[in-house]
This record gives structure tokens, C-alpha cells and sequence, in this order.
């Protein structure tokens, strides 16, 4: 996806190709994003000919499947850049300047570059990469509507289960379980924070019974690489008039900030309207008010008080302001949301009107 | 654990201090080794000096809980760097060399490292940490049983209710789920290869139902950080005598191997055994023999013809022999191994006389 532009931005930078690495158990999402090849190898792809993949003789057939681009087998007995360095003599492609990902790049890939591959600099272009993936393919949205869904269900099969559940991990343990029988991965730990723990943004699951109050559920799934993000509250117990009202409050800010949202607004506006809109629970937001999702659970644009983003066509990102008290209970409520043809969409649809479990 | 023989080599290498560094997602186990720390932040070891973390604000009461280590804050608004060479300096620590491990540190946190800290040169002690790791502690040695106890459990589960799985995929959500349900993750991905797929080492389960025939099932469970690993493989059907046969050697091999493992004996050795023992069927044994586990899958020793690594007490590592006929089957039999006091440990339990599931 997008090769063409990368292409472009080489050229323009002049550099005579990028090159991107995976030999971590984590494939390398950039690499990924280019090719659709997750194994060992690496991905060249140069400003001015055709992009390859170097992958082991192992991964040939499977690189094969998955990959439209031209793959070179790495033959055992040499190490990677060895053979990268041969085929590039072969093709005449004579580097002086390598684009690299210096927040993915080791400086044991560093030194075996250096040793293959003689005279180059390298130069880091991990930024380059972000801002062409804040932009989703139509492909890519595509997956991550499909993601939403699965996410949805999986999380309205779990509210509707919720008497079942004695404690925080039990809520857990379902999620993840249903998450595997999709063919998922958890897009990350799952949040289940009931009771006072809600009042911390980043609580852990803990083998505690379920306490009675506002329980924060924040999940998503990964479905082909891509990630999904929805968070909801619902109420254990009777909540007070004043919980509801908080809850109301909360809720309303949330749908108006996403019905606000236009193409070539900044999202740093977002975030400042959201403090307002808030009024006197302004500084029980104590966190940004989303960010963009894809092939990380953290990408651009960010929704924060400092954001250069602005939003455009194409977007994927959360919406989730939360107010939290401490000791006492938190509240967020998350969406995911694409900016198509300037319309606004919501991906998550797991309904937001307040689910009380009695108890 | 194990820090002041770190320190050790340190002093022994004129090394002034090693630094270990988390920033991704996926935890540094170096830091974790000796820490048992899991949250961003650096740890520091001065070879004359006490070690310390520096870890977020926000991260403070989670490191105080798990760590023994005295701990800095890591300022809001400052580089991380920034804060080490502040602390450094109120310490009067003036590394000239820092160790780090190339295979973690990316080029961002080194250009970071090299902009806050001046004039100081970066060593690889990658290799260190390996061979440090390799020996393990009582600590470790306990988290280990536990860890294999649990695979133990969760296969025996799986071969029990074996007769309700129809796809290999069944058998992979069926380990997947128990393993959560039990507070862990998986070792690695599962692999439920049945029929003509068991000839592919490192095969993916599919959603296909499961082949008569040998079906190979190797699995493991991550507890406490610390992996377990195991293979079982069972017949669906009705084996032939000489599949029987082929399977009866194939786990005597295993047996025989394990049995002549002795304290400073070659890891090679073990290797050569097995080609030795499987006779005309060694030229169908087409990987290494083992390899330690602990906080990674594939740590030290390696149990492989090119080996240098010598058994010693207090290592953990797996014997798992295989015999792969290319469109056919493949039986692989694996354990994990401990030496304790010269002698030897099965740690994985379940039983290796062939099972077979009529169908």
C-alpha cells in the first residue's frame, strides 16, 4: 500500500532507498504495511526501481502467498545484508543515503549494515511513515470496520452475560477467550476497573470481586493486523441521582465533540472543546481525548492539547473522554471514528445509554 | 538476581556502568532479570555503585511494589536520558563506557543516549546477559516447575476431551482458552499439525478439520515471565505397526538422550547422539536438538551440531528430536529438562506413550 508515495518522498528527500527490518519476534509494522509479509527479512524499496523482499528459504512460500511484491530468497550461511548488499550490486543500485526507522532499528542491524553495505549514511525516516499511515486505504478501512464489528459483538455478548461475573478477571478472561474464538488477538490489555479502581486510567484487571458502582470496560481486538479500541461504563448496583447525572453529562460531551468534528479542523481544537463543554468536571479529564488506531494501537492523529494534527479524510481515532474521581469511581466512554467522503462515522456501535446490573 | 555478578563483569571489562532501557511495548527481559521490573524506564548498574531505575511518575507505586531497587522519578517534560545524566551527576558517576545490549537498543534511544550523556563510549555486552541468564536461580528453577506444571495440566485437559475437537483450530482455542483462564499467556503460537502438516516443523494450525494420522501438538505456557514448552504427538485412526514402530524409536531416542546428559558433557554431543540413535532415520531429523528456556523461548544453551555450550547444573532446556517425512507425517516427543545437583530433571510430565484416538 502506498509504495508509490514512499517513492516520492525518497526521491524528494534524496535518498536513495528505504529499508525495513524485521528480525524481532514482533514483526515490523511498517514493513507489514508495504508488503503484507510479517516473517524474518527485509523490505528495500528503492526511490527510482522496484521494491523487494529478502526473506529466508523457510519463508519463500509463504512471503509468496502474501506478497505482491518480488522477493530474493536469503540464502543460509550469509547474514541478511550480506545478501542484500549482493543484490544490490546486481540490480546497480548504488546507495549513498539508506532510509531507515531509527525507533525500530537496533544497533546490532546497524553495525551488520555498516559492515555490508560500504560509504552509506543512514538517515531516519520513521516519521515519514507515520504520516503516510494517518491516512487509511480504502482496504485498510475496510479491515478496521471489520475489527469494530468484532469488537462490538464480542463486548455486547459480555454486558449481556454480566450477572454471570463474580470478579474483575472473570470479565476479563471472557473477553479474551471470545476474542481467541473470533481469531483474534486482544488489541491490548484489557481494562476492567470496577468501583473505586475506575479511578485510575490504566488499572489492571485484579482477582477482586466485582465492587459495586460505575465499571470502566476498555477492549478491543486486533483482526489482521489491525486494532480496535471501545470503552464503556456501565453501573453495578442502583446509581444516584447525581451518578446518572455525571454519567448524562459525560456522555453528552462525548456524542457532541464526535458531531463537531469537521475535515480541516485541529484536533488540538477537539481536545480544548472538550475541557469547556466539561464545565466544572474539567479537571477530572486528566488524560488526551483520543488518538489514531491501525496497525498500532497508538498512531496519528493525536487528540491532545499540543496536537499539530488536523483532521482529515480517511482518519481513524478514538474519542474517549473520562472523568475520574479519585477514590471514588471513573467514567469514559470511547468510539472509534473514520472521516469519509467529510462525513463523520462511528465504527463502534455498542450502545452508550447507561446499562445498570442489578446486584 | 544475579546483579553483582553483572557488576562483576562490569569491573572485569573496565566497564563503568551497564544500562538497560524499556520503551516498547514488549518488556527488556535483561531488566526484568534483574529487576523484575516490566514498566518503561532504564535501569542503571554502576559497576562500583548501587543500581537504580528510573521509571515514570505514573509508574512509581508499581515499581516500588516489585522491585527491590532504589528507584528515581522520571520527570514529566525531561528526557529520559536527561534525568539519567542529572542523577549520574548527583552521584558522581562519570561513565566513560556504558554497556548496553545492541540487540535491544534501537538508534533513536542512542542518539538520544549520546545527545544527554556526553563523551561516553557504548560497549555490546549482549552476550553477557546470555550467559548470565543461562544458569538459572532457585527463584527461577521454581517459576519454571510451575510453569511446566501448568502446560502439563492444560495438554492432559486437551488430550482428555480430545475426542470433541473437529479442526485443529478447536485443538489451538481449547490450550489458548485454559492457558488465560489460568492468569497466563502463551509461550509462543500453539502448533496442531495433524496428518501430512506435522511434516512441517513450525506449521500454523488451520481451520481444517483434524487429518487421521499422527497429529503433533506442541505447546506452552508463559508464567511468571517464564516459559514452558512441550510436544505431545498423539494418532487419530488406527496407527500401522510400523508407524507404532516409528514412533516407539522416535521416543526411545528421546529417552536415551535424556538419560545421558551429565553435568560438563558437550550440548553438541547430545546432538550427535541422536543422529547416532535414529539410524536410518536420522537424515528425516531436520532442526536442533533443544534449547534452554526461561524468560525468553530460545535462550542458552543450544542443544545443536555447532554448539559450544557445556551442560551445568541449574540449566533449563528442552530435548525435542523429531522425524519429518515430507508429505507424510511428522512425530516430534519434547521435554524440558532441568540439572539440579548433577543429576537430571523431566519438568513436563505428560505421558509419552502414544495415545490414540479413535476415529
Amino acid at each position: 500500500m502506498n509504495i508509490n508515495k514512499l517513492k516520492q518522498i525518497l526521491r524528494q528527500k534524496n535518498i536513495q532507498l528505504a529499508l525495513l527490518f524485521n528480525i524481532n519476534n514482533d514483526y515490523d509494522k511498517n514493513m507489514y504495511y508495504f508488503s503484507e509479509y510479517k516473517g524474518l527479512g527485509c523490505l528495500v524499496v528503492p526511490g527510482k526501481k522496484q521494491a523487494f523482499l529478502i526473506v529466508p528459504e523457510m519463508e519463500y512460500e509463504r512471503a509468496k502467498k502474501t506478497s505482491k511484491i518480488k522477493i530474493y530468497k536469503w540464502k543460509k550461511g550469509k547474514r541478511l545484508f550480506e545478501t542484500l548488499n549482493e543484490i544490490l550490486k546486481k540490480n546497480k543500485i548504488k546507495p549513498e543515503i539508506i532510509g531507515i526507522s531509527y525507533e525500530n532499528f537496533t544497533l546490532s542491524a546497524n553495525k551488520s549494515l555498516k559492515k555490508h553495505i560500504k560509504k552509506i549514511k543512514t538517515k531516519d525516516i520513521s516519521n515519514d511513515f507515520l504520516e503516510l499511515r494517518k491516512i487509511k486505504t480504502r482496504n485498510e478501512i475496510n479491515i478496521m470496520k471489520k475489527s469494530c464489528r468484532i469488537a462490538d459483538n464480542i463486548l455486547k455478548k459480555c454486558l449481556n452475560s454480566f450477572h454471570k461475573f463474580k470478579t474483575e478477571k472473570d470479565v476479563e478472561i471472557f473477553l479474551h477467550s471470545e476474542t481467541i474464538k473470533q481469531g483474534c488477538e486482544l488489541a491490548f490489555p484489557t481494562i476492567v476497573a470496577s468501583g473505586s479502581s475506575g479511578s485510575m486510567a490504566h488499572y489492571e484487571p485484579g482477582n477482586i470481586n466485582l465492587k459495586k458502582g460505575f465499571c470502566v470496560i476498555d477492549f478491543g481486538v486486533k483482526y489482521q493486523g489491525y486494532h480496535s479500541d471501545i470503552t464503556r461504563t456501565i453501573y453495578i448496583g442502583a446509581p444516584s441521582k447525581e451518578e446518572k447525572e455525571t454519567y448524562n453529562l459525560l456522555l453528552n460531551v462525548q456524542e457532541n465533540i464526535i458531531k463537531n468534528i469537521r475535515v480541516n479542523k485541529k484536533c488540538m481544537s477537539s481536545y480544548e472543546e472538550t475541557l469547556s463543554l466539561l464545565g466544572k468536571y474539567s479537571d477530572k479529564f486528566t488524560h488526551g481525548l483520543g488518538h489514531g488506531i491501525g496497525l498500532q494501537i497508538h498512531e496519528l492523529p493525536n487528540l491532545t492539547a499540543k496536537s499539530e494534527n488536523i483532521f482529515k479524510n480517511n482518519m481513524i481515532f478514538t474519542v474517549e473522554p473520562g472523568v475520574y474521581f479519585e477514590n471514588k469511581y471513573g467514567i469514559r466512554i470511547e468510539d472509534d471514528i473514520l472521516i469519509k467522503d467529510k462525513k463523520i462515522e462511528i465504527l463502534t456501535k455498542t450502545k452508550k445509554k447507561l446499562i445498570v446490573i442489578k446486584r
